[in-house]
């Protein structure tokens, strides 16, 4: 059973039902998520022993958070107990042409109040294989990246394969900050995941000579040039077309030491699309991981994250079985009986 | 801040809950509403300053009825308490090929209980900029005609530009009565706005002549003639294209002052479909209210309208913003975070 | 008003809701089905006078499987009590890429726990239209099949006309057994109904010499082939897409005395597809018993099906004027107000 | 099987949830229900064949009023569509010192739209037992008494026994005019249910020569008196003790040819109280009915009344072995397991 | 119309439903609360004009703050946009041995965040009749206290009557920190309202005299002792029996220029107990705004603060005539229709 | 840590709510529960490293039950995966005069098919501290006492603490059948957990010499045989008073080496009573265990089946922190804020 690891925020989401907006919205579901527990909890629904490491209040909501990834089969041990506040936020689900949107309420959170060697990362990494984080927690500011950068290190000294996603969301940070702070956590990661358009509004990966280029071999390219410039061992990139609240496409590439894969293209009708890129990212790690060829690892996490859309919450619930029968067809327009 | 003025029947709307029919419903949502607040209620939330005058009960349903306008900040100090019951109505959300059903039961309600000079409308209209009905409350019958008539009047002597959808419900009067009754109401208003059937099945414009011209030109003039016959300052169409009870096609022209603007078409995924002609109403006045070009104003109501589809209840809860990003392109296949 | 009869298992079924996966599910939702008792309720929406015949326990669950039926219209007198458990079964409802999944639990259920003779047939039939019965039940096994082989035989005797929904359900048993009971029975049955593929995966008709034929017409060669092998009076084919779990294409053929008849195609946005292909022989068996011409019985049965699929719940609660307002084109676009 | 008929309004009950007050809710719980719709459920389920008269619209909310009614086993055959609505009411259930608010929206009902001569009491009384009433519905006024008063007349005719109950409701009619109505009718009536004060305050039994008295013979004596100056069979007096909208006692009596009967007292924890008389003439028709000794009926028609507290909704769906069970000495607080 | 102002924080409240605790909880009730804005809604419903100051978020989430407080009639305009996030608290509703608990995230919220000179209060103030605090806001720190303290200056200046309601709460502050800032404010206060045990805990009034007399002299005596010190005009204090978290006890006594008076003692089913201190709260301030005799004041105060008990949610939505009849005596234990 | 074992079947327990019957119930609560496996989720609660051992079906069903577990911290990696079924049971919340029901539907299921040896005790047991079976399980016939009897066998061996509570269920077995298999089973048992009726009426202890004796003392008598005749090290007897469904009384003793401890007696307002039992003996599980005093040990326990009577669902949530919070007197009545 290979052993993954994974550090970030833990918030409540607080989500409105049945295409209410936040203003009409009398009753709240409650979902205990993060970026990073989105991956986990994706990766443990693979079969692989999948823990969290984070910190959250020692009250009940905090006790809930947790209760919730052990439920959904992501070990807990490594979680702090403390800090002042659960981070949260508040998510409005679109539909059509109104776009979903999440209001942060993610100020003075228990994982800035991490102290310095609270965490002992090397007795965590001790026979762990895969280590990944999210730009979406980095951007919280220095208080986690001091957390981050020591946690990079050692997994690198203790062999650990390092993915990172970048997860650019701009009510937390500007594209300059994101780019100067993730080029210098590049240096100890070896699988990183982004968009179409970070490497250029992020790492300033140049549009120039692209123009020539049909969509996807300029995506290509960048990808390529993005592997180039941070020697990274693997790099995917996931192309979303936003053609509705409603309604999306999505496909994916994979460059990996020097080749390009890419996976088919879905087009989804959306039950809630938050975390689908999480989804995308645990589907790429168990592929890796499990040592697929690439075209079946990006295969494999485009129909990860596929399927992610037809699930409310923000985590795949779906088995490694459920995937692969979609990567090979599926019959979604049947009934299962 | 512009004023406005709106009087019409408030009515509670009692809807089955995720898709299910009448007959299967133990439950329903309650709703308060009114085309005519459903417009007021659109405006307060582009920053007009919008005033119902109406009729309710004075028991709790009437209460509830006047909170529901208060919360999405209407101005209510106009209404009304008394009478025997508030109108309401059963509404059954359709999907694919089952269309959206409404039963009315609205006899006796209070609105028809309003004593000649109940409501002083010279009063209310001293220092307002706008007044508006609509026809689905003239056609509750000689009682409330008799209420609008002289409201009409009184707009125009104080200077209040006036505006009437037509709104023609067939299950509260057939379209002869209709086109008799408006037509009479028509010499007090300045701003109309109908469907593209209504011209011809309403007030008897020959489709004679616009055989020969392709859709949207025989819109035109369809419209054209409508505003030389009635001396119409402004009038709007919306060109609905009823795909099935689960997606919609909408599109819109306006003509003022003799020139013809045609918004841009937007097919939606539809969550609640009812209230989106109100919402049109409401991107409208307030275009015009706002002095916004001609073509901005249909493009502004149109967009409004198609927001409309994706919220449930009546009400268009959007933002001017919001209206004027989805005009501007829209980001609406992204989450804003 | 004609008189209709059918057996087979009722169950519980327990479903998610709002698009919940099981194991996210705290709450479900309860509605007592069975494939020929939704027959049975959606032919009482029609006006037929229609009668359940099956066995639930004798506790307030049992009761409440019978209210259920009672409250759509079902005549529940020849329904027994007693036994051990009431049949059930756990639904998920899926959504774009991810299929519907169904866990049935029906084993040991009271159906299978009807003694010989505790059914009087003969008393049954007098005096009754037409009987039908479902593959699915059949699937249960010897002591099911104990008494429906007598029933077919009294059906027949009693004059009535006989049906059967091919129903194929692979989680109960095998194509092969399937096939074999199944033609068993068929020599006592007038009208079938089946899908696509099951005249070749389970009654082995050849697809040889069809293939250079267009799809149409290899369906209606196959279905010629079975009228032919079981001197059936009638087999209606439904030819199902399956797009997505959020959308179908749906369309049907009625292969009659010799001659074949293809309804128009429809593609719905689903809301709940179980039940869709009871809702089709609810409408087939109310055309035939209606003795509309064969065309427009086909084109009955498909609107029927196509309407399910809007209606949360395994029953097809749409009135023969639903369903004629479909077949004559329509109005689901618009609101009927 | 005996045959029951009980004729009068059926309406929507629309009520909050959770004990929210009308002003909070924003959906509505479904009921549809009548005093004697009531009673009618609760004998269907003593094993009673029930049966309604009443009119409903045509609409589906009419049917689903039907719906539920046949849901809980009473026959629906006699129930006329047509008018123009379902009248209904607004129930806010109270909790402690708040006492529930019933909010009646009754006016201009489909039941006050009976044409003379629409229903054929004749054909409907034959064959049949009992036939029920209640003051309730007879305060619907001048229509409605005219349906009633025949209906009396052909009850006697057929040999039924004839009940009603009291059902004294201030918002509908004042108690001088309930006085003299019921009066008159009562002559027609065998067994008359009230409340402790319904003899002095409506039927101006006078209260002087009850001062020495204790309670209970106070009450005796009204009894007795109501018994005489009507010539009435039975008179059963329900003493309710409202000690807070969660808390109340219930005891009665039985006053039959000449001789009182006392129930226990029973103290309820309440879940909803509305439907609690209903339940009690329902359990007092059952054991009159078949024949039980008067203790014994009245002890029966307490312990229903009783155990109706505990179940949501209006009607008492208990069965006479609960019923019965409690007379016994009941379990109520085990665990039946 | 008498004219009031309260200051103080606006919060989400988010509830557990169904007597849940928070970690079982996956839903929440959205209720905006704040102890000095229950008393502005429930004084607005006694007729009062009462408007709130306060500073929301100026995203959705303070929007629905600002609607939930127009809806039950609270004046608006005063209330600043802006600041990072609303205060939060989590709620779980005990019951019977197990307590109701509160957990609080109310840091760097936006009240926290008022710039000196931010609100005008001399505006404000102009035409007012009376200015509200609590302690529970005061606890917040010195950014709070550095509004309120000018604000009751500014208030005695313009002739306001000044309350304030201690609202002790251990989770905020301690007694002492308590005692020492609110002994400073109560100089510019002229009506006080505590519990039994504050005059001891937080203001050191000692116990020692009192320990011969019964209980209601010793709140009687510790009552006048407050008065005497603080110079107060009027000391209230409510006496709460916490028999369980279902059921509790009630009274309050009223010591206005130097005498006392005793209010009844209500015993309560508990729906809600959060929010009734501000109930009576309220109730006092009406009946001292209305000039009431004492004892009617202190009367109504009480079952102000009782029904509240019976209402989900922080806010006592009661009219004045309500109250009033419950003083009267009431009739909790009827069904009012 | 102390590490407990428990084995015993996991069920799906289908719950109305709001008090509705079942039969008037379209939604059911799902909660997984199990006699043991309640007990487990209270130890950890309490600190306690606690196993479940048991056997569910391979599919989403079952993967749920075990989610369930995991979410309360329970040790899931023991339990088997597979056989046909997992057993139910529905369950209707009683109040006041209406006892609780349940309806069991446990034939065939899952725990009736493990196989002899599939379940490796002396592994499992390997480093425990307790093991504990429930007599519920007992009752489900030979294939699962042809496991158990084996557990405790070899729980005997690895020096294990062994416990068994009664749980008598009339629904399962008769007491005759209960008092011989169990009497059985108590030689390897040292702590015995039964009612106050149990020893007379399941294994025979005569009631003779006890009529002159008070309550309490009979129980203690009873007590005594009863540790006399099994040797037992403990036996702990609950004594409940069925005052309604809604209001119990309880109390217990521990009679402990030879002397008799008694708690307090609580009342409680109840919330939901299954599992109370349950609670009980994981907290007189966790006071041995813990070496409490018996006085103390008696005193947790029943404080914490108090507190389980409070709590929706068939588990104690509490922490070891509030149960003494309890015994310590408690603060049930006030908000802890």
């Amino acid at each position: 059973m290979k052993q993954f690891v994974t550090f970030g925020e833990l918030m409540l989401s607080l989500g409105t039902t049945g295409n209410h907006r936040l203003v009409q919205s009398e009753t709240f579901t409650a979902h205990y998520v993060g970026a990073e527990a989105n991956v986990a909890v994706s990766l443990a629904h693979f079969g692989v022993e999948a823990y969290e490491v984070s910190k959250v209040p020692s009250h009940e909501i905090g006790q809930a958070c947790i209760n919730a990834l052990r439920r959904y089969g992501v070990r807990t041990e490594y979680i702090l107990r403390g800090g002042d506040r659960l981070g949260l936020l508040y998510k409005e689900t679109g539909a059509s042409q109104r776009p979903t949107k999440v209001i942060y309420d993610r100020t003075h959170s228990a994982i800035r109040q991490i102290a310095p060697g609270e965490i002992d990362w090397d007795a965590i990494f001790a026979g762990k294989d895969w280590f990944h984080i999210s730009g979406s927690s980095v951007a919280l500011g220095p208080e986690v990246v001091a957390v981050i950068a020591p946690a990079l290190a050692a997994a690198k000294r203790a062999g650990l394969t390092v993915s990172c996603d970048c997860n650019y969301r701009r009510k937390l940070w500007s594209m300059e900050q994101a780019g100067k702070v993730l080029s210098r956590l590049l240096e100890n990661i070896d699988v990183f995941i982004c968009g179409r358009d970070d490497p250029h509004t992020i790492f300033g990966i140049p549009r120039d000579g692209l123009d020539g280029l049909a969509g996807r071999h300029r995506d290509q390219r960048a990808a390529e040039l993005m592997l180039e410039r941070f020697r990274l061992d693997s790099l995917a990139m996931t192309v979303r077309e936003g053609i509705s609240a409603s309604v999306n496409g999505l496909s994916a590439l994979l460059c990996r030491h020097g080749k390009t894969y890419f996976s088919p293209r879905y087009e989804m009708q959306m039950v809630d699309r938050v975390g689908s890129g999480d989804a995308f990212a645990a589907g790429l790690i168990f592929g890796l991981m499990s040592e697929f060829e690439p075209q079946r690892a990006v295969d494999f996490a485009t129909a990860a994250a596929c399927l992610k859309h037809s699930i409310p919450g923000d985590c795949n619930l779906s088995s490694r079985e459920e995937v692969e029968q979609l990567v090979a067809g599926g019959e979604s327009g049947r009934v299962q009986r």
